[in-house]
């Protein structure tokens, strides 16, 4: 226990426990069906939407606020015969409590604590098939007396369009509607314009009164630390008409001694007022919400059980069985849309974004992939280009606002939609999906094989002045903003993702016959990485990119901006690297990006700003793009040294950014160890070690896809799972379960010479197979592989 | 002082003082010199920018926020014998003090209390030149012993981009770099990319630590109710590189026996770090401060002194030699675009809203007005129409998002600009203005003159079915949205304001020569007078639109919406109604739509959301568009009694809605009672009386033009000044100080007939003129008008 300072890994419950309340940063889970999704806290903070934070917000959360993390889904717990009231959340009245955990599991949070002699526990979760959240609340007497309690419950309602929430008040506060429904004990809110849909508040228990006006609740110069009503032991039966619409309820509970009560709230949305009863009347049964429960603890568990793997360190077989595969599914679900530093307005999905999501959640749910890559395909243009961004509630896409209308595109989205769709095609054998007619944005329509090679044609016709390809507003880097007037940056790492792209495209033709498309694509391929190693190798690394004048970037010749890791980790993962070239350009990264907490970007940081850079001299050198290590391009990293057969280089890399070791530093690492965030900040600022923007990165799908098929090397193939392991030699032995294609392989790799790479013996059903590409069995059976090292 | 709820006006030293600090809303000022502003709210509350609040904001406020109005300028008083910390504008910290009082003054705030034996003032104001603020604290020990206090200052500044502080937190959130430069005793602020400008927070206290980064002030879970480091008895030192960058500084003061000490803190703006050194300089020395209050103070004096009136009514009088004007300028100044309601991110000056803005500043500020006009001029396109705002940094036009791409346009905004021409040149006598090279949006140049016939062209070739102008997006009325897939919703309204913009023009093309423009006009005017008198009138009033579908809005048939305000005091106004359906429209009016707080939009209002009608059927009934007390038509509808010759009815509707009558019933009205608000919730619904959107309406200039120029009846013409008052019967007489085209009409209205209306008898310098138009003298020179009513 001597490494807990705020939390632990629960193997067993599959839990991350918190505690104490005051972590860091408030560290969130996601409750959520792809549908309707709740963040909570672990002080019951959180914001809720539906289906696109933009324009279904539900409830209201107030960013980068003071306190921070606020407002949330509250419950104030009053002693009638002291007046006395607390949050079991801590939050917001922020009482010194006794007890205080909070447990955030698979798809349900539980945060319980005690006060005085009074315990009380909140189970939230958002059930699977229903759009609402469940708040079921657990009262214990611990003393001998009876004990009165008024048992406030609290929600802010946001007036469902986040931006005019935020911006448009003189407007926005005046289009409420919030009432009590007696009848039926809940509160409805919605606009004056019910249209966008209805939200409904309800709980089982007995409730005395009850507020739907913030003002009410709360009182002027009050905050939800101390609200009005729950000084004054009730609520003032307030409606909402106009201004800020709110659910608050007081439930009156006589709790005997050593009693114990339980209290369901319910929150959610419906499209008419009509569905709201039965569906309340569904959840305000403890019996039901059980059902509901273990439905949801079951598709977790279906979910996780794809992939398992048994290794010699715990915190990596932690890792990949729960967090890692957790946070997967929901960056796939949200992209960088909606967290606690996502303020779900601004963004939409993003095309790269998206695409790269799906990489490690196609062996789980297929289907959802499949329908992503189609959604995502709708964003693309005749000429090959896609949107930058989608809103997910009305399709539309859209560029951010600092495109440059000159370059109006990014030069690598469109090229990560033919690695996705390879790596979804060799995960599940589909190749239907190429066949499927997919409109353009234009309204055109082809199969979407063909948008894919769009996607190679708009790169080919996009090169600039010195033979790579233009690099539009920006690549991959976002902050490497070189577009100019000239519109001549180009982009040595978007050479490297075409020459990789190309090579899946090539492969993809030839299983799907278009074997004359492949030819081309292989003499493409070939053109291209001669071109980058005669014209981006810099002697002991590849440059990164050309700006606008056609000066380089990433050069040895640069006084800031030397060396980046991109081309480098890419040079080995695209395949244009020759072994030597590949092995230098990774050794000098060694060298030179390498910190205690991780790989930074680059090296040396921007000092000022350059307007010829923009973006990533924008951030000071440590932050973000300038020099921080971006969590995201580690495991490219990690892949690259696994290629070249350094497995104790790529588990050491891997190791530096996991969150296992994170929560070792929780109190340096700030943000949730229990998953990968966007950013740690790089060893050139004073608060090197600070992660920040935590959840919502492709840290997340990279991480799961380095672990799983460079690491521990099991990796789908267009005919079999490939086993090429690359592993730190001191393991003796790893087991790994996966389910692919309607089969289960329970492959058992020994490591007796304790080697990092090399599979010596295989056998699979104990035959020995041609090569290391164990067979497709479609059989719904088990089948064992036993592999050995050496 | 029965009236006295939480304060008073004050006469004599031009001031509404607050007593006591949890007003309704925040009661605030506006410190500001058309560049820097600084709102300032009764708590210390409110943020600061530099000439765009979307583009350069300077300090942060949490708009809608809990508790209410947070953060702002605030001064924490440690004592550090006792440990114990309070705010002398009594947020954030909320002790309860003795001796509060608020003083919000002519472009300064002084708010003064005591807590225990230490008496605090902070005087707030802005430079008339110089881009920053003042905060000027003076302390005194009130006890017998002397005291060792820490004074702490707090300012918590915006990331520059306002949109960004709000919306794009990953990117924003590791930009700012804010340090403190011992050798200057200052902390600078800005971007890495620091070509945006950059603040400087000063003091010339001892300054015994700082802090520059939020959360290291602040602390975890802390709010600026209970800082960390104040908590501590001292900062933190520490810097900003990224997060939120803050100035907060800690000075030690010993304070003697009975003892008074000052300090002055100054916060500003300068482009380049060379800037500072001299401006920190100039306003550490506390006798340049004095000078620049002094010159604060002396411009007020000669902005306001251009009208005084003197009349029975001594709210009256307060009103319109202070108040009233005072408002006017800060909506001149800021137009809808930056209050505690509006966020200055969304708007921009809007095209409509600051044409009218200059009708009742041009007496006083004829050159701002000029380049006013000519500024929005530039917003207009070759065929006559105009952008809806533009954004004053950068002076990009735009529209804002809910516009109908098939009808990008409103149909009143370029209408408005000939009213304002017209109004200006009546005030100046300046014809040079019409010859003045203004550009189109597309490039082109012509004369102002030409882009007022464009604007009249416009509307005359964009005419719908039934032969009113077409609404476009929508009219004055931005939330009556009749657009739709006909593009054939139309306005009487915008008919009405056409023939009023008709004759005006008519008039000036006279005065200009260019007769033939007036004979086409008068032709015009006479046939949309004929077709609205044909076609408009419902029986009892004048209708108000017609849908796209071509159904009637606001007549006698209609269920909800049968009466409108607007096109029965325009019909008025605009002289379209001959005498005996304007005293009946006008009738209505009294019948239908007054209520004890002003006059309503419209009755019935909508019960229900309308897919044809939109935006004014998004709000519960009584709210904004949707039948409040909408207070910008209220003036309206009084001009029109004036000219009916109503002086008594004029009167009552002008008192309706004046601030002094709302001082009264402040807990009612809620939003500050010294100046207009946008709206007042309407007697449809349960919160009948309460204001909202304060400040930044037309309410503002139309209120001060109604009650000068038609109830007072003191009119400027080409040719002079008309003197045509329309007044309560019950008056005696009033007294009008005038400067008027350089000299100064002291004018003395007697009443002994006790009329409403008509001067039976006029003298000019003791001369009798020709008729009751007084003529110019550009003298420089006071000239006696002697008038008597009967």
């Amino acid at each position: 226990m001597k490494d807990i300072k705020f939390g632990y890994f629960s193997a067993e419950s599959k839990e991350y426990v918190i505690i104490r309340p005051d972590t860091p940063t408030p560290w969130i889970n996601y409750l959520n069906n792809s549908k309707y999704c709740a963040m909570v806290s672990n002080t019951g903070g959180g914001y809720s939407f539906y289906i696109d934070p933009r324009d279904q917000r539900i409830l209201r959360y107030r960013y980068n606020n003071l306190p921070i993390d606020r407002p949330g889904r509250y419950i104030y717990i009053r002693d009638n015969q002291t007046s006395e009231y607390w949050s079991p959340t801590w939050q917001p009245v922020m009482k010194k409590l006794d007890n205080y955990e909070c447990r955030h599991g698979l798809g349900y949070t539980k945060i319980s604590s005690s006060y005085q002699d009074i315990h009380a526990e909140i189970l939230y979760f958002v059930p699977l098939e229903d759009n609402l959240e469940v708040w079921s609340l657990t009262l214990e007497n611990n003393s001998s007396e009876e004990k009165e309690l008024n048992i406030f419950s609290y929600a802010e309602f946001c007036l469902w369009n986040a931006v005019g929430d935020q911006r448009d008040l003189q407007y926005i506060q005046n289009v409420a509607v919030a009432k009590y429904d007696k009848e039926e004990n809940m509160i409805i809110y919605h606009l004056f314009d019910s249209s966008l849909g209805i939200a409904f508040f309800s709980s089982n228990g007995n409730v005395t009164s009850h507020d739907c006006d913030r003002e009410s609740f709360i009182g002027q110069y009050h905050s939800e630390a101390n609200p009005l009503s729950v000084e004054n032991g009730k609520c003032r039966n307030s409606q909402a008409l106009g201004g800020n619409p709110i659910a608050a309820t007081c439930n009156t509970l006589i709790l005997n001694p050593n009693g114990t009560e339980n209290i369901l709230f319910i929150l959610g949305i419906v499209k008419k007022k009509s569905e709201v009863k039965p569906i309340i009347h569904k959840y305000k049964n403890n019996s039901n919400i059980e059902i509901e429960l273990l439905k949801l603890k079951e598709a977790w568990k279906s979910y996780l059980e794809k992939i398992i793997v048994e290794t010699p360190d715990e915190d990596f077989n932690s890792i990949i069985n729960i967090w890692n595969p957790y946070q997967c599914k929901t960056t796939f679900d949200w992209a960088r849309y909606a967290s606690f530093y996502e303020t779900g307005i601004g963004r939409g999905i993003g095309f790269r974004d998206s695409s790269q999501d799906t990489l490690a959640i196609c062996h789980a749910l297929p289907k959802m992939v499949r329908q992503r890559l189609l959604d995502l395909t709708k964003n693309q243009f005749e000429n090959g280009k896609v949107y930058h961004v989608y809103f997910p509630l009305s399709g539309e896409g859209n560029y951010p606002d600092y495109v440059n209308p000159l370059m109006k595109f990014f030069s690598d989205d469109h090229l990560w939609l033919i690695i996705a769709v390879s790596n979804y095609i060799k995960e599940t054998g589909d190749m239907s999906i190429l066949r499927e007619e997919v409109e353009f944005v234009e309204g055109s329509k082809a199969p979407l094989y063909d948008h894919l090679k769009r996607a190679i044609e708009f790169t080919n016709n996009h090169m600039g002045p010195h033979g790579f390809p233009l690099i539009g507003t920006a690549d991959w880097n976002d902050s490497l903003q070189l577009h100019g007037p000239n519109k001549s940056g180009e982009s040595v790492w978007v050479a490297m993702q075409f020459h990789k792209a190309l090579l899946d495209l090539e492969e993809l033709a030839k299983e799907y016959n278009h074997n004359k498309d492949a030819t081309n694509y292989t003499n493409l391929a070939k053109r291209i990485n001669e071109h980058i190693n005669k014209h981006a190798w810099d002697g002991q690394w590849y440059i990164r990119a050309f700006t606008d004048n056609g000066e380089i970037i990433g050069s040895e010749k640069n006084n800031e901006g030397k060396i980046f890791l991109n081309t480098q980790s890419w040079a080995v993962y695209s395949k244009v690297a020759p072994v030597d070239r590949g092995l230098q350009c990774m050794n000098s990264i060694r060298k030179y990006l390498i910190t205690k907490y991780g790989i930074k970007l680059f090296h040396p940081p921007y000092t000022r700003f350059y307007p010829e850079l923009k973006g990533i001299s924008t951030f000071p050198p440590g932050l973000k793009e300038n020099a921080s290590i971006f969590c995201h391009t580690n495991p490219w990293a990690e892949m690259a040294e696994c290629i070249l057969g350094r497995g104790d280089i790529a588990y050491e890399y891997y190791k530096k950014i996991a969150p296992t070791n994170k929560n070792k530093i929780a109190e340096i690492h700030q943000t949730e160890p229990y998953i990968y965030s966007q950013m740690i900040t790089g060893d050139d600022h004073p608060k090197f070690g600070a992660a920040k923007n935590s959840w919502l990165t492709g840290t997340a799908s990279w991480s799961m896809k380095v672990a799983t098929e460079w690491i521990l090397g099991i990796r789908p193939d267009f005919h079999g799972l490939i086993v090429d392991p690359c592993i730190p030699k001191k393991w003796d032995k790893f087991r790994f379960t996966r389910h692919f294609r309607n089969a289960v392989y329970d492959i058992q790799v020994q490591n007796p010479n304790h080697v990092s790479k090399g599979i010596k013996e295989i056998r699979v059903d104990k035959i020995i197979p041609e090569s290391n590409l164990v067979p497709v069995f479609k059989d719904g059976k088990k089948h064992i592989v036993e592999a050995k090292m050496g």
